[in-house]
């Protein structure tokens, strides 16, 4: 499809930049930071996030010191602001006089001290961060270093689930269902006694065994998080410029790193209250560094307004101690965010803050505020975006695959996930298969209109859906389209009620296959290695269906002397199109191999595919209508690639490269080529 | 001993049921489902256990609808139902109305959700389960279809502690102890100043340190579901017909599938109140099916009642994911049960549960309704039953062995277990080399009056026990037994309180063996293997006694440079009879040789020790005074057997088997012979 | 430097003991003990420490029964007695009437059951406490048998952290710091909102992220237990004659066994109440046995009165199972003891217990109170004691290294451990290294004023260090000292801030390095194996900073294609002296190579270093001036040692060993030489 540019007024240019807290300094150092900064080509801060205990740091009394200076002292500089509420961390105060405030979560009342302990549903909190969000707006409103805001930070509902909570969820739930009696048969509640027969009994959700319960609380939650970030956008609308944007920074799953779909937001519903979407993305580096979870975070952000151009608004400079970046790290990182459509790469934070929590999460420079070798790799950074920004801002993406996830498939899979691989994990596996192989992918949910736009349509567990969505999915394959399938798709509906039919249920149309059996694979591997993998990564893992085709063609037996009759992974023709279903838990390279043949099958199979990973290419075209095409090497050897795409110019060295020319790109390293 | 057989009027034939929940049902399905419970050979079906909420969806408001039409549908069909009383799943109003209903239990409050989360003991609870019971027995008592009735399901104490509880202990400490001075001596209360000198100072066990107070918690805790089901059952008792039988679904010690003797309740004691003994019985199937614990249940379910037949009311069909059965699995396990001693098969459940915490734990049928392969060859097995009835039903088991279990010493040995080893861990050793070399068991606990009547007595961890015990079984031992012992017997007495003289105190007379320190092994073995099993497994883990022998002889001594003065493992001549002791834990193999030395020694070595697991051989007396022999293959291999058994007839194939023919057994086959 | 030897005139022979309780025995056996008592050559008990319950049984109601027992019986064997303060466990009726005497902890409110369960600071404890304390000294005071009396033991604050003891924090908060702002400002608490800005909204620690926050709390708690001593003190010193000690029995970090410098207590601080140091020693025996954890506790014990002859107040007996001793082995544990300057080694405890949490934890006697190995060999031990005690008491001890420990510094640095890596690792692995070369250790920590007197000065993570002690370390070297740095060392100040300065701050001056970054070590060694360690030795690990040399000589680079341009482990000259900087986690083997060769380079290289560990030499003088020199053999092989000490005779056999004879030692043997 189709990408529509970001083109906000107001992100004309490459944006560097890092989070900046003049509160936290233990010394001055405004001016002497800014000179560091401009030296760095750094061009916009974003400060006053978490900071409400210093901007109200009584009940009612504010004070403006540590924004007005920075906005001053950055005006002054160039430097561009971006304006965060202050709401995720709330103030001692706060918690004294409303201890309320403070949420209720299964694991019982939370205590002061971290961030993101507070109930956003809460009233009391609601009164006093909308309080301080408009005092904050009437003052700063005007000032011209402004060009956006960022709402709150990190945005989730935090397991919030007391009686209060309850309350609104019961009202949710009435909304939604209307009658106990379409919930009771919906959600199965007879078993164990669950069934409710007045409303008034309705039981908190908190230890509920049943995952229809679970997994709709959960759907409350989200919209929690949507509801909330949606308010917050109202009151600030009400005071920005119109050409100041608005945005949200959204994290993902975390799993030490930035690893896959928020599990507590619905990032595409929560978005649309956004101008521009917003993201943080962590991840190893050093010898770890692969570029997949910038490019998934990024495709994703990306996704979240159909393909227009989003900001990093976080991202590691040092971070942890065993993310101290290599030598050319840092800048093929800032790369690399351009390259999947960012307009934005902002470090968390300039400098390392001296006490409590993040300590040893260090920004771009180290506690003694001198610069260091990661510094002066930024500096480069900085110039470069200078000097590439009409190249290199705004580009258009153009993906001809797009993954379907789904948040609700997510919690419902999540309840009954087999062994520890969870949905993410499904997910993953097809996504750095298309990584490692260079397509460029999308991301669609059940909300997105433009699915049927798309040759190719990955899909992992898609355990809970509605009957309409599968019919859909089965009309987009007899239309033409090509869809794979993890294993559990199709499973259950959109309450988590397993399907009374015959499995995968509706989708067992387009699939060609159905199965009444699973079971956990022991000693079991894929016949005759029919992807030739090699025997080591031929192996079955964790699930497995026992699959038995109707019209669809087998690609590949179970090798096991029971289940040897079942299939366990299958292709078939239908209508136009192709269902494809991997019936089990297999390695990365049998996914691989799967989706390459389906991209070849599509007739996708082009010169980026002549690449692979630690070679990665990214392209898509500049505002000025020309492919910029980008050529990263992901490891710690220097790497020869023949450069088979279009002549054009190498921007970084500003020279000629020719079609076949041989490019030698360092260890860590990378080309940018505008085609001609 | 002999066993008299269950000869209940009601149980007149093999039964081969199902847990059947019409209230569960996402559609309508009574009639298609009696179909097909028809074609394979169901005649009975368990209705009714766990339904409250819709058997009284409100408060005083009681609807009948489902156990009418499940009685009205299965009575027509010629199946028998067994009705379950509701009463081990609360509902919510029940919750909402009386939130003390809930077990506070050592981790807090108990919270709504999952079953089994109440207070057996409490009043509100009390009133509401026996009004519940007594309206459903008002209404059913007469329905012909009634064989029998289930007293709530896998009853416990669930933990419960609160205040109420505790008054109940008090005055449960006060009328078994009268005064604190004997508690306070009894339980060495003295120690870090725990001495309770006022029944009002009397404190909470929930952290109690001392394990004397501790295991008589637990004991007193086992006593609450006793009384619970004898207070059930007396209820019953006032609505059933005579011929109706009334039985528990006992459950045991779960280590993800039924391990061991059950913790939480005295098995013998509870079921007193019943009829007849029933159980689940739930283990691994595929690859790691061995028998060994329907085989366990079983010999456990038939001692509670001495020998009568029994019922197993739950036992897998298709179960978790991982336990698919292979083909032919479920015919080995179903007659498996029967070479037991049972009476009856029952699947939990018929159909798979469409939502909620047992979504995985499949029925009979998949979600989606339809036969399967496990539905298949159930319908073998129900021809089967039906056929060979008359043969099977009501087995006499004669067995010379006991196991003497305690639920005393278990909680005792429990509070100090060496390592990782649990009284369960020691037990079944024990048993399952007693399994391997097919020597039928039977169990006896402290209370029984027949223990003198076996020619072997397997003790196991005997930890806690009072004097009159141990000079019972010196007894036995002079009179000519033969006990086998484990390490850590006869420590301490029954207040668990460890004996002041030379240990293994008062047994040291029959085991002619006295110590008085013991350690953890690190780098020894027995010396010299003395049983010829090999360096792998002549191993001594987690616990060894230093022993000295008296008048014993030694069996094996400690290979290592300290300690191999000591003796490991002795053998006592006292009396008539013989007393083993093994003072460390070792190996399996080391375990079964002890065992099959004694079994020669005590002369019952006969034709059934020359096959060894995976040949597994049960026997019995039928109805008819033949014997039954089952020879099953617990393996995926066939094996060929030299049968060298009476002459008799083979009730599957009905062909004629002589002594010393070779007998073929399918990979998970088996054979059912009546000698003649 | 010289120590001072303790000189009570109590303590006017070495003491062995065992702790006594007559409350505890199941049957009456004062005599009998007695009577193995005094076989063994025990010469003192202590009694009465938590024994509440029966010197009070009610409130206000006293019973002073079993300490006149023992007292009396006790004085007329010549038996001395040490009376415990009864405070460390509190009886069941204070709890019944008093409950907010149980301490309110992070994870909520203590239950009665085990010891160690109060808040040390609530006044319905220390009220009762006080009234009990005093009756039983009113009581015992003038008892001719009491040579000392032991207050509470193992005292700390138990996580103690409820209301009131943040009431109290509060206040202590005000006292040191007079205003919020300089709070705010010191621990950083603008980050995250967590500014206070008034003193009612003074947030609970509990949940605290911030490590200067928790470090300042520990640092309270660690007050708490320093008052709670003080006042314990002050009550015993208004009955307790002149000639009669007071002590505490401190312990240390607990990892299964003795293991480091205890993290709640400051022992430095606390023992200035007392007149003799006390400690209990627990360690692993059998193949375990090293004597690290004896000569580590006696070092510290030493160390806390500068010099002064300590008393062992606890020491295992038989132990845990996996603890009961080899032949020999408790012989050299008793003497390793005096070895460190010991004047009393107390077991605990007499006989073993028959109920409760120690039931396994074994005395002297077993169970069965009958003489055991354990038990004759400590026959030998009283008798050698006896025999020797002139020879052997009050031994002064000379060291030329100290190590600087500081609870601070462990507070903080294990607030931000990295890896798994805590503070006492990175101590225990510098004080295991001296000791295995058998160079004998002091301890120092901030506040001592004759650091200067050491030779070499060793410096594990002193991560949170005011100015003025880092500037003192500095003027140690430029005047002639040597020190030897870890890791994180300077890197904070006081309140846990970071220094803003290039790291490691200001001992960067004496140590001619600086570095701004650090990281998590991956396939890193050190380049050129520098300390011939071998390359199994030559890792680094867990943590590495990334070093620059200014004016220090490098010891070690680091071998790894990036970080291989910096510096792993630095040395520098420095006015008179020397400061070593070790800039990493590495093996046991570099940092011994690197201490080793300080030892050299400070001229301290003598004939105790030609030994090596298992043969461990320990020396001092006695009272009569002449060295006594120890000669231990921690191995199970027997050792021939060449003697190269002065002349002199063998104390246990009473013969004359000369320079460079050949001395057999047995396995776990030792020898003691008075030198002439």
């Amino acid at each position: 499809m189709q990408s529509v540019p970001a083109q906000h007024s107001n992100v004309n240019k490459l944006l560097y930049g890092v989070a900046y807290y003049d509160e936290y300094m233990p010394a001055e150092r405004l001016e002497k930071d800014i000179k560091m900064m401009k030296e760095a080509g750094i061009n916009v801060v974003r400060i006053a996030e978490s900071t409400w205990s210093t901007v109200e740091p009584q009940d009612g009394v504010f004070d403006f010191t540590h924004i007005d200076r920075a906005l001053n002292a950055m005006h002054k500089a160039g430097i561009k602001v971006i304006i965060g509420t202050p709401t995720y961390a709330v103030p001692t105060w706060l918690v004294h006089k409303y201890p309320d405030v403070l949420a209720i979560t299964p694991q019982g009342k939370n205590q002061y001290g971290p961030r993101q302990n507070m109930d956003i549903s809460n009233n009391n909190f609601r009164f006093h961060a909308e309080r301080v969000i408009r005092k904050i707006m009437e003052h700063v409103k005007d000032h011209p270093a402004i060009i956006g805001y960022q709402l709150d930070n990190e945005t989730k509902a935090y397991n919030t689930a007391g009686p209060e909570v309850q309350k609104r969820f019961v009202e949710y739930m009435k909304a939604k269902f209307v009658s106990l009696d379409s919930i009771n048969r919906a959600f199965g509640l007879d078993y164990w006694s669950n069934r409710i027969n007045s409303w008034e009994d309705f039981p908190s959700m908190v230890s509920s065994i049943n995952a229809s319960q679970t997994s709709e609380f959960a759907k409350f939650q989200r919209k929690m998080v949507t509801d909330y970030l949606a308010w917050q956008a109202a009151i600030v609308t009400e005071y920005k410029h119109p050409e100041q944007f608005l945005t949200q920074n959204f994290d993902f799953d975390w799993k030490g790193f930035s690893y896959g779909i928020q599990t507590e937001v619905d990032h595409f519903a929560a978005s649309k209250a956004l101008d521009i979407a917003g993201v943080d993305i962590y991840h190893p580096t050093q010898d770890a560094l692969t570029g997949l979870e910038i490019s998934f975070g990024g495709d994703v952000a990306r996704s979240m307004k159909a393909g227009k151009n989003y900001l990093v608004l976080e991202t590691e400079a040092q971070g942890f101690p065993e993310w101290v970046p290599y030598p050319g790290q840092l800048r093929l990182q800032a790369f690399s965010h351009l390259a999947s459509g960012a307009n934005m790469v902002e470090y968390w934070h300039w400098h390392s803050i001296h006490n409590s929590a993040e300590t040893y999460w260090k920004g771009l420079l180290s506690h003694d505020f001198e610069p260091n070798p990661t510094y002066d790799e930024a500096k480069t950074i900085g110039k470069d975006f200078q000097r590439l920004s009409s190249y290199l801002l705004n580009l258009t993406k153009r993906n001809e695959v797009a993954i379907l996830f789904s948040n609700e498939a997510m919690s419902a899979y999540n309840s009954f996930r087999p062994g520890r691989l969870s949905y993410n994990d499904v997910l993953r596996q097809m996504y750095d298969a298309l990584y490692k192989i260079n397509v460029g992918v999308d991301f669609v949910d059940p909300t997105s209109t433009h699915i049927e736009k798309y040759k190719i349509l990955v899909v992992p567990a898609l355990y809970a859906a509605p009957d309409t969505l599968l019919e859909r999915l089965n009309r987009y394959v007899k239309n033409g389209g090509r869809i794979v399938y993890s294993f559990k798709s199709g499973f259950s509906d959109q309450n988590v009620k397993v399907r009374t039919c015959v499995q995968p249920g509706i989708i067992s149309e387009a699939c060609g296959i159905n199965y009444s059996q699973f079971t956990v694979p022991q000693n079991v591997s894929l016949k005759d290695d029919p992807f030739l993998v090699g025997s080591g990564n031929n192996n079955v893992n964790t699930w497995m269906e026992l699959i038995t085709p109707t019209t669809a063609k087998v690609l590949a037996y179970y090798d096991h002397p029971v289940w040897g009759k079942y299939a366990a992974i299958t292709q078939n023709s239908y209508g136009k199109g192709t269902a494809t279903y991997i019936g089990c838990a297999t390695s990365n390279q049998v996914i691989e191999k799967i989706l390459a043949n389906e991209v070849k099958n599509a007739g996708l199979w082009g010169e980026a595919q002549k690449l692979y990973f630690p070679v990665i290419t990214k392209d898509g075209l500049n505002e000025r209508g020309k492919t910029i095409r980008y050529l990263f090497n992901y490891s710690s050897k220097p790497v020869s690639v023949l450069y088979t795409f279009e002549n054009g110019r190498e921007l970084l060295s500003d020279k000629a490269v020719n079609k076949n020319n041989m490019l030698e790109i360092d260890s860590w390293g990378l080309k940018i080529i505008e085609e001609q």
